[in-house]
This record gives C-alpha cells, structure tokens and sequence, in this order.
C-alpha cells in the first residue's frame, strides 16, 4: 500500500469509519484530520440504525449507510458483499474500525487487504476479543493500553501499528480504565491515520509481522 | 501472608534467590535491600553448580546450595523436596526466582503458598514461558515490559504485583530490548521484595487474583 500512497500522496486519502457506538474516536477523527488536506473521511457506515456515531457523520456532511443485521438474512456474508460495494463505489483506500462491534469476513478484508486498521482497549496480543478492559481487570494487570493494528481475519491478530500504555496499578473499575484508556485513543487513532495518509507506515521487509512507522 | 508478616515487621524478612544465570538480578537484590535492616538474603539456589550467581552470593557471604539435575534422578519432585527442606530448614520466608530456569512443581509451591515471586520480561499475560522477548519481537509489538508476579501452577500465570512498560516501537533486537527491561527489572524486584517486607501486599478481598499494593 505504501507505493500507491505514496504515488498519490498529493490528494487527500479517502477513508471510511465503521461504528456501533457513541462514535467518539470518529468525533476525534472528524475534529482533528478530516478535511484538513490530508484525510478526508468519504463515508461514515454503522450495523445500528441508531447509533450517535451516523448523526456525527451527517453534522459534519459525510455520506452515512446503515447494515443493520435484520436487513440481511444470509447473514455476514452478505453484509460484508453490500459494504465493500460501497466503500469501492465511493474510492475508500482505508477503512477505520472505530467501535464496530460485528467481526468482517474473509471476502472484505481480502479486497481490502492491508487497508483496514482497528482500534482495541488492551495492549494486544494481551486481552483480544470483547471486553477487554474487564478481563485485564479480572486478570489483575497494572499496566492497561491501547493497540492500532491492521486487521486480519482474526480476532483482533493483526499487525501492530501504535501502541501506548499507561500504568494504572491500583484500578478496579472500567470506568476508571476508559477515562484513562479513552484519551489514549483519541491520541493513537488520528495519528494512525495521519502516518498511513503521509505513507509513513509500511510492513518490515525481513519481517513483514512488524510494522515499520518511519 | 500479610498478616503474618505485620506480626513479625520487626525483625528483616527472610528471603531465599533461586537462579540459573548471570545473577544480575540477586546482585541489585544483595546491592539495594540485602542487610539492611528490612530483608535479609539467607539463602541462594542453583541448578547451576557454575552459575555466576553463586559466586556472587558467596562474595556476600550468603549461604549457597546446588540442586544439580544430574543429582536428582526422581527428577522434578525429588530436587524439589530437597529445595523446600533447604529453605524451610532455614527459615526462609519468601523464595525468588531471578533467572531460575527450572519449573517449580507444585509440592514446592503448595508449601511456600503465596511466598514465591517471580521477574519476568514481558507484560504479561503476554508472552508467557522462554523467550519472552523474542516472542514479542517476532509479534511486532510496539511496547514491552517487566512483570514481577507469585508464582502458582502455571507459567508465568500467577498474581500480578508490579509491572512496567516501556515503548520501544523500533526495536528489531533482543539485545536493545533487555538493554531497557534489565533496567525495569532492577528496579522492580528490589520494590516488590521491599514491599513484601513491609506487609503492604495483600490480594483484594474483593477478587484475590488482584493483588493489592499499599
């Protein structure tokens, strides 16, 4: 991917966010990259009808779609077909988990391959999967983090981008950990996709698992 | 452990080191806390009959054994037997594993309960069991670090105490990486012993697999 960014780099890179939730790691994209010359954030598309994140997108005039689960009864597959459509028709050369709570399928991410990056509440490969900050608590960590990782068809397995911990030692709630870990992606993300727009970010020739940030 | 310990604060904790190695670890243990008036290194423990550890013990005028594999041909269960006879023979209150490369059966660990401690470099419960760090390496990880944790049944699965990171989102060797760790660890594990000595590590009531830090 980094020769064609690299080739391109004097247009801004097309992104699209996929969200479930309250959308605040896109509110952070939209409020510090979007627009400004370097990433323009094409589509905003969500598996929730009512999820804030689509009304974020739509106050800042990005094109929103909804893949609601009850729309498609062959199940992921399916969805997966209809949204990579999309993203190809609108020219998305990266796609931005933000709090998409469905897994992608194989077909998406092959089409998409190396160009969809994710964004997980545990320093990876420690705590993958759903609520990761609740089994780092169970488990008794002191140092929490956040990982930005390409996605891959595992869960959570992809290559790391950034990561960036934070010595939390005597935490017992998520609430406390997400005050802490919140910040930090907000931090992470948008400069993820800075690096990726300014084709910084490439894989290490002698091991391609490692991620090179120049 | 905690409340015994808080009966017997006036007098130095009775440590035992076991360890395979370079001793790096026991000599920061005999440099920082050894004799003076808290912790009181009574015994240290080789595999090794050549370990430099044992020199460096003797130079200190600690008392030393070697558990030999070559002499123990009941393997694991007989060399720990005679590990827990040494240790409770000399009163030892709590064991620590600095570079021991030996697996503690669980005889051993159910006689000294709560009172064996561990150093271990990564965070875990990341890269558990040899090499850690070029388990992270070949992951790609962007952040490693230092966990010191009681030791159970597991590999490297028990009760976190203390643990640091450090970013080294370029490393591409194990030398750079244990240049930064061996730092943490020699920092970490005089604070641990320290900490246990002054009886202000307790699992939380609440959920004993945290393990409280006052």
């Amino acid at each position: 991917m980094s020769s064609e960014r690299a080739a391109s780099l004097s247009r801004p890179l097309r992104v699209a966010v996929l969200a479930s939730g309250r959308g605040s790691n896109l509110q952070v994209l939209i409020d510090r990259i979007h627009g400004r010359g370097k990433v323009q954030i094409v589509a905003v598309g969500s598996d929730k009808p009512q999820a804030p994140a689509l009304a974020r997108a739509e106050a800042a005039g990005i094109e929103t779609h909804v893949f609601a689960t009850a729309d498609f009864g062959g199940g992921r597959s399916e969805r997966d077909a209809a949204i990579a459509a999309w993203l190809s028709g609108l020219g998305v050369e990266l796609v931005v988990l933000a709090g998409y709570m469905q897994l992608l399928g194989p077909e998406l991410l092959e089409r998409f391959s190396g160009r969809v990056i994710n964004v997980h509440p545990a320093l990876l490969p420690a705590f993958p999967g759903l609520d990761a900050v609740g089994q780092a608590l169970a488990y008794g960590v002191k140092v929490f983090g956040v990982t930005v990782h390409f996605v891959d068809d595992g869960v959570d397995t992809g290559p790391i981008i950034l990561q960036e911990a934070v010595a939390l030692p005597n935490a017992r709630t998520r609430e406390e950990v997400f005050d802490a870990l919140h910040e930090i992606e907000h931090r992470l993300l948008p400069r993820a996709v800075g690096l990726i727009a300014d084709g910084a970010v490439a894989p290490d020739p002698e091991h391609p698992r490692r991620v090179l940030v120049r």
